[in-house]
């Protein structure tokens, strides 16, 4: 955890992006490590958890953190925390709270509060279209022997 | 949203990913388009929205989506939503349900459930850890006079 607050530290004072880091440990090794880079590469998913989640997959050539530790310097907001669940590490470690956070100005909680929310309370309209139509993507998928769940 | 449709629909029979698609339209014009690759390119990341936002994001040089639509084959997952709230487009459009996906074998509900859970009952453990350390971080973001808030 002291790296990655070093790292953190470190992207702030180098211009690259939040104060964010975050690094994937696997038998006591660290193999990936992000920052925050969402201004400076104009990618708004670039959260220091997904950088250093898809670095570590690259690494182990698998899309799947099985046995490997996350260590983030703040508690992972809501986008993070969906990718955690996806790739599946064995734990997280975070360093400040989402309330930290916010008195820093990085209102997670308010997407926290947005997801629980009926689609239609929303402050991003999300609009259901063409579902019918849209289930052919699923019945192909069921359809296919050979398919590869994740 | 039938463009997307058949795009999903080509990324199974191809097996490229799972059964999801999303666009990016901008003034009438589709800017960026993404598949689920999460298991062809080791990235539990790579779910169609997020290819979608990221490659529009290239695509205009910015972090945000102002004045974008995305659509999306399938109602996103908890990772995908809170990338929605972070790149901000105007508005998004769903073909298929979550409780289609999960009859699909997609459980994006159990992401849902685990999100609002205390981190101490979720099914991956969350641990804080040396809080009062990781504070350094936001303190040096603060005192950063030229910051770019994202």
């Amino acid at each position: 955890m002291r790296q990655a607050i070093e790292i953190a530290v470190e992207n702030v004072r180098s211009g690259h992006g939040g104060p964010f880091a975050a690094l994937v440990v696997k038998d006591g090794r660290v193999i990936a490590s992000g920052t925050n880079r969402v201004t400076t590469s104009n990618d708004p998913t670039a959260h220091a958890e997904i950088v250093a989640i898809r670095q570590a997959c690259a690494e182990l050539g698998s899309f799947q953190l099985e046995g490997c530790d996350l260590y983030a310097t703040c508690e992972p907001c809501p986008m993070c925390l969906g990718a955690i669940y996806w790739a599946r590490p064995a734990r997280v470690f975070y360093g400040a709270t989402a309330a930290d956070a916010a008195q820093a100005g990085f209102d997670d909680a308010f997407i926290y509060r947005q997801l629980v929310l009926p689609a239609e309370q929303r402050s991003i309209p999300i609009v259901s279209l063409l579902r019918e139509e849209a289930l052919a993507c699923f019945r192909e998928w069921l359809a296919k022997p050979d398919r590869m769940p994740y």
